[in-house]
């Protein structure tokens, strides 16, 4: 059984030794840069890929702080582009060579929800994400499936690419919102979704504001031209009503987690809120007969669902201005100083001001 | 400029006298019955109906308790039929002698929700409804604007005309949840909203349930050949979760107003929860991280919204079984005691068991 | 590299002998009974079935008439229930034992319609399809890929589960129309299909019309209690306009392929069309500026997708009357005489009357 | 009867004589400068405007050569801004002062598409038309009802206020189209209308490509930074083929109204076709088995719905390029020049080459 399994393999890249650099978390808080064995294609639907880029995400940042699941003694990385070098003996269309984003999540195919097209509702999908459940790519190599894989256009360069699955989230999102060019929208939280969800807005929408507590991400937000305010400084119900001509906005994009009492509160009456951010520490008191009085809705959606294709072309065409996006390019080695970056301490897990919006490793 | 909207009226009916029977709200707990003058067409785009049948919903109920918004001195009474006796200068499509059914919420058209197809948003909306903010239908007469009347077919007698407007509230929930033939269904409350919610899943889905703690409305839903769980009796999550083999809830419709909660428990990722039943004493407290983990749609709707002629379709062919639907037909005089059949004891204003669920007053 | 690919394989049927009846297309108008070797599981991801029962499709006899796309010297058959008895090495989901129906349009998962979501429009579709392209279950035996296997409950039996496949085509066009309680809906053309939507109508619908020309196949609509109009002997556009007191149909559903000129005539302005029945010799006029005037929506639409599991629901439930659906069972040695029944005279392959709705081989 | 329908008006203006310049379209062919009287308030919905601004739209030039349903001796003009000078008795919500847009499409709202939200369809849309059917705003004064009168903000100036309306049947155009961020888009023929489809997908889509045969045409397409290609130099089915990187167009806007045979080739599997253009005169040959084979969504859609109020939104935000949009502002004396640069030889009535795109005329 075993032999039968094993792959016929093209090598192409002589692996100059048996192991390889590999930033793990071993457990909450602790994230360790390892030498590590390469692993081997043994599935016959895995490709093994060499890592180019690999951006740090704010779930990153929420497993060192315990405050998403996680396992331990895992690589983490799931926004990455790396190289094909391997493949496995029943792989048919991606080949060596290419160089491929990878969607991190694993949908099995075979439950009622993938069956009926809401693939990212998938039973298994939170026991097989690359990256946080079985080893991702802050790494030299990583194993994926054929099926997670995505070839590249040579426009898109690896530290574009490897954001092309927090961009596959965000146009789910917009799937989901449906917005016209006459909405008026808000975002709250300017981190790297809310990020994508203004840049989305900015283009096709009537007018767009967003909310942000973080000095440095403000500043992003001012660099990218967007009306900006501090929830902390402003009232912001009054401004997006005041913004909005009294009318409220139409779609309000929750991507804190924390917020959806505000989002209720601006949203114009048969408008839409996307809780998109993600904070299970939170609880929210929302009056139901304001929701069927006013007509809201709430439209919850996780994860990306078929849109890495989409997202590619977006990004081929430079559809959005990503310059403020990426904030430095830096090595493996530098990894836990990102974290710090990104707003936590990694001595004391305490939150700190921000100095970062994406961070991307380069291999 | 009085002399000019007076209108031009053509008198069909010899009124016998100068006044009408009208039961009146007089303020909470204070339901009398009246001699009114009859009202006069004074606006040039009002009719004059002669009230056939009217309804008493559930609202009256609450304006009776002060749980609704209300205006002391009005002739109740929204779901009504009446033949059209006089018309005003300006009316041009509904003509003497048409029998109508009405919708009583009178939209602006003019500010940016009705001008934007959202008409049930209308900002005038709870200034203007007949049998609430102005004289209503529970009299012998009642002065409606013409766009608010519908004409009905033969084939609804006057006690179903009655309930257009209700089945068009409900038909714009079903608009909204677009259910399909493999949906698991689950309805919360089996009063008259859940009542036609429930026979439009039984037409249409693939399986539905419905919970309620009324005795009486549990026993008219066994009569309807429906699934029905006592939610103090057993443990509806399970329930759902059987009945579903496993999945749970495709739609779940939440008509009492004052169990979210249990809608959100029920309800199978990415399934869609329709808040539809009022109580603004109740609040919620939601995580809404499931809602984003879950992909759960929460479906704001309120109001009837282009769906009068929809729902007089449905009733034309005998669509719905309304036979367990109607429990008696009373007079106007009868009217105060039918509170009492819906829950509402007159006298200490407490609730008590339901021993109906729609009655309709014949004038 | 042979022997990697070949699987374990758990056999549980002691096989007879090595080979197999098959009713086999060897080119047009000939479909011949042969014995050929039982397939084998050589590809890592196919299930071997025992065929159970196969449906014989009007797209079958189209490939018998060289209408439709064929290859010679396969096996015909692509609505069938089996029984799976091998399985390959890499088959995690689907066991030895299970009862399953097949979804025989295999998609490649890799092309960009796949990856959007789109997978009925998959670029590979037209290669691979079981019973078409390769062997399909007018046989003992087939060799199919696991995720084209889906499990049935025990509620359905082998003669309905033959059935899924096609049920899945029309509830991927139910999708498509989005039916409302309060439509008026015609269907052009009486067969399998056309009988799968009119049922759905029947259920969902507020009122339902179907035309067609075969006598049997008007026997069976007046079976079912349809309204049923003969194109030949009757002026359908007028009866529509009849039926639907001037407004014409909301939805027309063209399940013949040669009739879109009566459909674009019955529609109502903003309707919806959908031309599901396929012919493609025939060509047919329209006046682009009438679909603009009349805002009419004609929506093609392809195969199923995501449509097996609803399919099985619905089936599970007997949510549709599918007693004069079948019209007999028979085995396969009479499979050829079943396509005279389906009104193809398979010495002359000229067109007759039917005498048969659906036929099922059982093996 | 009469004096009750004889308004009080509010008189602010005090006009200079009883009559006013106007252009009218006598006939086939004469398009004529007349003194008319002033028109007088009547109908107490009614108000008066003073035109300061209105449009000449391509269905004004049809109406000239015949092609356009018409009404002898009507003033033309359906895009205009006007200031209200005088309001009926039976008006609530303009106010003497008003600087409105118009919409000219007057739906009767009683008709079962009226109240069924689908008002474009109005059955007594044709016969009402303000500017075809009734006198619009080629002209000093125009009498309009005030549901039609949409105020406009002080960002929007008489020009670009005079296409209101216009923008509201692409907006309505837009809603049918749900125009992705990762959509290809294509719009065939660059006049007005391709034009405002243009910009929206420069804003919104992915990609967009235009066609046009006029070179006035081109080169303003050339000035917006547009991909254009004349269908009488290239392939277009081969352009847009490349240019998508071999799937073709998810959107082809057709905006010519005789070309959907191209469109239908230009469109990828699944796309969406939105036949806007209108041209009685053509008849097109269509082979329905590609359209359902291919999954091809062809959406009519006729007219603005709902959409006036967004259009304004979209404009008071300066959200499209209108700089190119508008050749010029011209005299009403100019009118009957101004359709000779819109390509119609008023001599002849023959079409010639274009010079113009937007011509508006101030009095």
């Amino acid at each position: 059984m075993e032999k039968i399994l094993k792959p016929t393999v093209n090598v192409v890249h002589t692996l100059g030794s048996d192991t390889m650099r590999a930033l793990v978390f071993k457990d909450v808080g602790k994230l360790v840069l390892e030498q590590r064995p390469i692993p081997k294609v043994k599935n016959p639907d895995d490709v093994l890929l060499k890592i180019r880029n690999v951006g740090i995400c704010g779930s990153d940042v929420k497993i060192m702080e315990g405050k998403h699941h996680f396992k331990p003694d895992t690589v983490l990385g799931h926004e990455f582009v790396g190289e094909v070098i391997e493949i496995g003996s029943h792989v048919h269309y991606i080949k060596v060579g290419d160089r491929v984003s990878v969607d991190n999540n694993i949908r099995c195919g075979f439950c009622s929800f993938c069956r009926m097209g809401m693939s990212s509702q998938c039973v298994e999908i939170k026991f097989n994400a690359l990256g946080v459940m079985r080893d991702g790519g802050y790494a030299e190599y990583c194993l994926v499936p054929e099926k997670q894989c995505f070839t590249l256009p040579d426009e898109i360069d690896d530290v574009l690419g490897s954001q092309v699955e927090t961009l596959a989230t965000v146009v789910n999102g917009m799937n989901t919102l449906q917005m016209n060019p006459y909405d008026y929208v808000m975002v709250i939280g300017f981190g790297p979704i809310g990020y994508l969800f203004a840049q989305f807005a900015k283009n096709i929408a009537c007018k767009v504001a967003v909310t942000e507590i973080d000095p440095f991400r403000i500043s992003v937000a001012k660099q990218c031209g967007l009306e900006v305010w501090n929830p902390r400084e402003v009232d912001v119900v009054q401004k997006i009503t005041d913004f909005t001509y009294g009318r409220k906005a139409d779609i309000v994009v929750e991507a804190t987690g924390n917020d959806l009492a505000t989002a209720l509160k601006c949203v114009t009456p048969g408008g839409k809120v996307l809780p998109f951010g993600m904070d299970s520490s939170i609880t929210t008191s929302v009056v139901p007969n304001e929701i069927t009085r006013w007509a809201t809705k709430i439209l919850g959606l996780y994860l990306g669902q078929n849109t890495m294709v989409p997202s590619i072309r977006i990004f081929q065409e430079k559809r959005l201005n990503m310059e403020p996006f990426f904030t430095k390019v830096i090595s493996l080695e530098e990894g836990l100083q990102a974290f710090n970056d990104l707003g936590l301490d990694t001595e004391t897990l305490q939150h700190k001001p921000k100095s970062a919006m994406k961070i991307v490793m380069k291999m």
